[in-house]
C-alpha cells in the first residue's frame, strides 16, 4: 500500500468515524452500558470461533519465529476470552462521564456558566499482540462517548477480527453507530503513518505495545497522543521506615511481576537506613539481580556494580538498580534526575518527609508506603485503563473515562450584550 | 544565528526555566502574588522609561512600513501602562491553582488516594505586538507555578525588554527566582522554529498573535500547543427569538469590536423567524456589509452573494456572511460543517430548542440568548486568559491558572502490597 493509498484509507476510516462519535455523543447511558454487556455476550458466544481464529494467529507466530514472550501475549484461552467478556461488563457498569458539569457559577451580569464533559470524538489505538486490548480500547472509548479506530499488531489479525466482530455484533443488537468501533482491515504499517498524521480527522492517538511503538508514535505523531514511553520507577527507603514494611513492599514492587510498567526499577536506600543489608539480601533472595553502587555493593558480595546507564534503565525484568542516598532530598533529586516521570515511592514512618516527598517528587503518580505495582487504573478506582500517560497535558498516570473526555463551556444568558 | 545555535540558546533557556520551574513549585501563594504585586509596582515606577522604550519601537515600525493596525496594537500610553500594572495585581489576586485536590477517595484495601494540581512547568509563550502579553502571559504562568519563555516579536523588542527588566526586579523583590521568566535575548526568528521542536525541554508553548503565526507553530511544533486558529463563530436566530433581544445581540455580536476572536462572522437565520428583515437591516445600518445566500439576499437589497468560502471565513472586519436554515437541525449541521469550534449561539425563546443546541454544538463555547464577544476569560470568571484554546485535549476555551496546571496522583499507604 502506497502512502497516499493509506492516507485514503485512514480519511474514509476518519470520516465515518466522525460520523459515528457525532451519534454516539446523544446516545443514553442505558444504550451504551447495553450495547457493551451485548458485546460481552456475544464474545462469549462466539468464544470456540476466536479462539480458532486466535489459534490460526499462534501458529502463523511460531512459524513465523515470533518471541516466546510475544507468543504469551497474543495467546488466549477460555479464561482469557472470559476475561475480555467480563471487562466489557465492568466497563458497561462505570459511571457515564459525559454531561457530568465540572463546575458551574453565574457571573454579576447573570450569565449562568458550566463546563460539561464532551466526548473527545475520534480516537485511534495503536497496540500490539494482546487480543484483549481490541475490547478493552472499545469499551472504554464507546462509555466515554467517542468513535474509536483499532489498529491491532498484524501478528493478531485473526484474533483481533474475531472479537472485533463479536463487538459489532454486540454494538448492533444495542443500537449503538456500526462504526463506533472500526477494526483498520489492512495489516500494512504505512497506515499507522497515516493515522500518526492525521491531524484534524483524528483527535487523539492511544499507543500501547513495546518502547519501539510508542517512541515511533511519539516521534511521528501530528495528533495528540497520550502514552508512556518508560516506567523506570523509584522505591525510596527512608531512614525511618519499618523494616518488615520496606521489605515487603520493595520485594513487591520490584518482583510481583517484573514485566509491567509499574514495576521498581531502581532502589534508592538511605544511608541512615539501619537494615540496608537485610533488605539487599531480601531482594537477591527473591531472586533479583542487584547492580549498585559502591556503597551498595558492600552490602552483599553478589551485587555487582552499576553504571550510568542502569539508573535510567527500564529492566522489565528480575534486575534492579540500588543506590544509597544521603537523605530525602538527594533521593529527590536523583528521582528528578533519572525518573520517566511514572510512579515513584517512598518508604518511610516519618509523615513529615513522606509529604515532602510526596510534594516534590514531580512524577504522574507519587506513593508513600504503597507498592508501585498498584500505578494501574483499576487499583487506582478508575475500573479499567486505556493507558498510563506520563506526558503533562490533558491526563497523568492512569487513562480511563475521564481521560476520554474533554469539555465545554455552556454560557445561558437572558439577552445580555457585552459592553 | 544558526538552527544549531538556536537550538543550543533554547537549551540553555529551558534548562534554567527548568530550574526556575522547580523553585517556583514550591514557592507559597503568597511570596507568588507578592511577586506579582511587586511586578505591578515596578512596571508603574518604571513608567517613563517603558514609554521610551516604546516610542523606539514605534519609530522603528513606522520607518519600516509596518501596518498601522500592527502599530496600534505595538502601541503604549500611560494609561495602557497603568493597564499593565494593574493586570499583574489583578492575577496576583486570583486563587492559586496549585495544591488544589481534585478529588480524593479511599480505596478498599485502604490506600488514600488524591489528585492534585500541579504546575506543567517550562511553558514558552510565542507572541506578536502586544508589549502587554509579556506582563500578563508571564503574570498567569508564575502563579500558577510555571517558568515561562517568553518569545515576543521583534517590532516590540525595546518595549519587551523594558516591561521584562520591571518584571524581574519585582519578581526579586519577592525572592520568586530569577529565570521564573525569561525574555528570549535575540529577535532572529530561527529561535522559534527551535522553542517549537524542543520536546522534553518545553513542556506547552502558547502562540498568541495573527493566523500565520499560530499556524506555523501549530504545523512545526513537537511540543504540545495550546491555541486557536481561527474564531469563525455564528449565531442562530431560532423562529421563537424575541426580535428586539435578537437585534441588540447580533449587532454587539458582530460589531462591538470586530477583530476580536469571539465576534460573530456568520449569522443563521430561522426561515420561520418573522422579523429576518428588521434584523438584516439593523446589522446593515449599523455598518456591516452583508454576503448572504439567496434566501438571506431577498431580506434585503444591500446584502451581496455570498460564496462557499464565506461560510468558513473569519473576517475580523465588518462583514458577516449570512445564511436562512431549515430550523435547528439545518443550524448545527452548518456550524458542525463550517465553523471553527470557537463561540457559537443560539437567540431563542425555546428552552428545549436551545438545550438541544448547547447540547449538539460540539464548541469550546456554546451559548443561549448571550454575545459571542464575551469569549473571553475575564468575562466567563477566569480573572484573565492566556489564550483560547480550540483543540479537544487538556484546555478548551479560554485558558487561564487552572490550564497551566495538571495534576499529579498522590497515592498514602500502610504497607499495601499488590496481590
Amino acid at each position: 500500500m502506497t502512502e497516499p493509498q493509506a492516507d485514503a484509507l485512514v480519511a474514509d476510516l476518519a470520516a465515518r468515524a466522525r460520523t459515528g462519535a457525532r451519534l454516539l455523543a446523544a446516545v443514553s447511558t442505558a444504550t451504551k452500558a447495553h450495547g457493551l454487556a451485548a458485546a460481552a455476550a456475544r464474545i462469549r458466544e462466539h468464544r470456540d470461533a476466536i479462539l480458532a481464529a486466535n489459534a490460526e494467529d499462534l501458529a502463523r507466530a511460531k512459524a513465523g519465529g515470533l518471541a516466546a514472550a510475544m507468543r504469551d501475549r497474543l495467546r488466549l484461552d477460555a479464561a482469557r476470552v472470559d476475561g475480555i467478556a467480563a471487562a466489557l461488563d465492568a466497563v458497561s457498569r462505570l459511571p457515564d462521564p459525559v454531561g457530568r458539569v465540572i463546575d458551574a457559577s453565574t457571573r454579576p451580569n447573570g450569565l449562568a456558566l458550566s463546563r460539561v464533559r464532551v466526548p473527545i470524538g475520534v480516537v485511534a489505538i495503536v497496540y500490539e499482540s494482546r487480543p484483549n486490548v481490541t475490547a478493552d480500547a472499545a469499551a472504554l472509548c464507546v462509555m466515554a462517548g467517542n468513535a474509536v479506530i483499532l489498529r491491532g499488531g498484524s501478528e493478531a489479525r485473526a484474533s483481533n477480527a474475531a472479537v472485533h466482530a463479536s463487538l459489532a455484533e454486540g454494538f448492533a443488537d444495542a443500537g449503538l453507530p456500526a462504526d463506533a468501533a472500526q477494526l483498520v482491515p489492512v495489516a500494512d504499517r504505512v497506515v499507522v503513518g497515516a493515522l500518526l498524521r492525521a491531524s484534524g480527522l483524528i483527535d487523539l492517538v492511544v499507543p500501547r505495545g513495546g518502547k519501539g511503538l510508542v517512541a515511533r508514535v511519539q516521534a511521528d505523531a501530528r495528533v495528540p497522543v497520550l502514552a508512556h514511553l518508560d516506567g523506570n520507577n523509584t522505591s525510596f527507603v527512608h531512614a525511618s521506615a519499618d523494616p518488615a514494611m520496606a521489605e515487603a513492599l520493595v520485594v513487591n514492587a520490584k518482583m510481583r511481576r517484573t514485566g509491567v510498567c509499574g514495576a521498581t526499577e531502581t532502589l534508592l536506600i538511605d544511608r541512615a537506613y539501619p537494615h540496608a543489608a537485610q533488605l539487599a539480601t531480601a531482594l537477591l533472595d527473591a531472586g533479583c539481580a542487584l547492580r549498585g553502587d559502591e556503597a551498595a555493593r558492600a552490602l552483599d558480595p553478589r551485587i555487582v556494580a552499576a553504571d550510568e546507564a542502569d539508573w535510567a534503565t527500564e529492566y522489565l525484568d528480575a534486575v534492579c538498580a540500588v543506590a544509597v542516598v544521603d537523605g530525602t532530598d538527594a533521593a529527590i533529586a536523583h528521582v528528578a534526575r533519572h525518573g520517566s516521570g511514572h510512579t515513584d515511592a517512598i518508604i518511610a514512618e516519618d509523615a513529615g518527609v513522606a509529604e515532602c516527598f510526596l510534594a516534590q517528587v514531580d512524577s504522574a503518580i507519587v506513593m508513600w508506603n504503597a507498592s508501585t505495582q498498584f500505578a494501574d487504573g483499576g487499583e487506582l478506582g478508575l475500573g479499567a485503563e486505556i493507558g498510563i500517560a506520563t506526558g503533562r497535558l490533558h491526563a497523568r498516570g492512569p487513562v480511563a473515562l475521564e481521560g476520554l473526555t474533554t469539555y465545554k463551556w455552556q454560557v445561558r444568558g437572558r439577552g445580555q450584550t457585552r459592553p
